[in-house]
């Protein structure tokens, strides 16, 4: 899969390793794990940013998730290594983060998702960003479909 | 709140006690769990209309989600009673449900959400709904928006 | 089961459906998830003593765990029915809850549970009992074992 | 701490990265996700010896969980970095494993516990061990206390 290859150069991606409590009676991962592999993924690219120490607990400043969207292609099961890569877009106080997560095992496209997220204090009232991160969105490749957007 | 309580009239609803595993270091429900939520309140509505001995593990059939959308307007916390109301709408193989949770302490609006799913066997393959499906499907009411929708 | 009628009318129970979203790929309740309906059990019996006003979030006071253990005889699947047992002793600081949790459907023993806590504050400091907890917490009746322990 | 380097070099350890949807609203790692991060150190501690392929879903082999233990001694907190060690020891039917969960910011211990399992198919009915499975277990090194043992 040419393009999977070619993403994986452009954009930030995580591993996975599905857990046995993730499954379900259907021997899949439960449709709402999706959204916390998605959170991992997300988590971890703000790490690889540095970003981490204006969050919570480092700093003041949590993302609050205020829109979430997901569709399903394919399940994964115990044991399958899941990536998920991601893209980033400022939208004024808002953030798009959009994930596409494969099984790297059989190259499958299990799933794509957006999370709309905004910056909120402890006392979860909004906050305006922090000018590090305003530097660190305007650096992010937006592309508004992934290659093989369906 | 007119609106609220004339719905809970015309509507499946479905009450949730916050618990404190299901809070996040936020002091709020974790975004995840309205997926959780709404397929507890999926469930019941199921029950309600005798549906449950169809589905796994007493019939063969699953739904499988194949796709959701949430969008939250408001937290909630520890203990707060949270109610669930639930339409439904068959289109040919799928079937749509959309939710709109509340907390019954404050009456506010927590979230609006959509399920897509589709009938599936144990072994995860797609299957033709059956005639009592088809039958209570055809009962429900729809309304393309809920009256306060945003 | 005779002892399970008894007991019934001797200790507080509660009751819980088994979700789908609470089993694994062994098509049962995952046991991790079995912490949680301890959990559940616990917080509603603290309701039902009127002490959650004293709790967090509505008052200064969290039951921090510091010990559990669980023992598990009988699988749980999707939409059964269980109920839990719950007993309650104070130890100085600590208090001890033990658990025993039925099917309902089937009457079978599915696990056995301990949980000991302690009072800590918002800073996760300990904490005093406070005197209405006291009060409620010398009411409880205490037997070593349940009838049918194993 | 001399004995945590030694240990590392002696067992199995796995490292674990506290995700916000493990913390609750005391800020920290809820309880119950403890026996999912033992879950996790206890299957990459499988996979280190190369029998995930015994395992469901690539064999038939599962281990139920039929005991927990776990004592709590400090909390984590959001993007904590935690290791938890591993012991194996088999009796009989059943395998004990002990878990040992750090802190590697902090070095503190966080947690000890215990997991007894037994191997059974998918029809959840107990099994022998695999000769392949006897043969790993008896190389595993157990001591009945960790140093630090409380």
């Amino acid at each position: 899969m040419r393009d999977y290859q070619s993403l994986l150069k452009n954009h930030w991606s995580q591993e996975h390793l599905v857990q046995f409590f993730e499954t379900d009676a259907m021997g899949v991962v439960h449709h709402s794990n999706y959204l916390r592999v998605f959170e991992e993924a997300r988590v971890l690219w703000l790490k690889s940013k540095g970003l981490e120490v204006y969050h919570y607990p480092q700093g003041n400043l949590i993302l609050a998730v205020i829109e979430t969207r997901v569709r399903h292609f394919y399940s994964a099961r115990f044991l399958d290594s899941l990536r998920t890569l991601v893209m980033v877009k400022r939208e004024k106080l808002k953030i798009v983060l959009r994930y596409a997560t494969f099984c790297q095992t059989s190259e499958r496209l299990l799933a794509l998702g957006d999370t709309v997220l905004v910056p909120v204090g402890t006392d979860l009232k909004p906050q305006r960003w922090p000018q590090s991160w305003e530097q660190a969105l305007s650096e992010e490749v937006w592309t508004e479909t992934w290659p093989w957007n369906l």
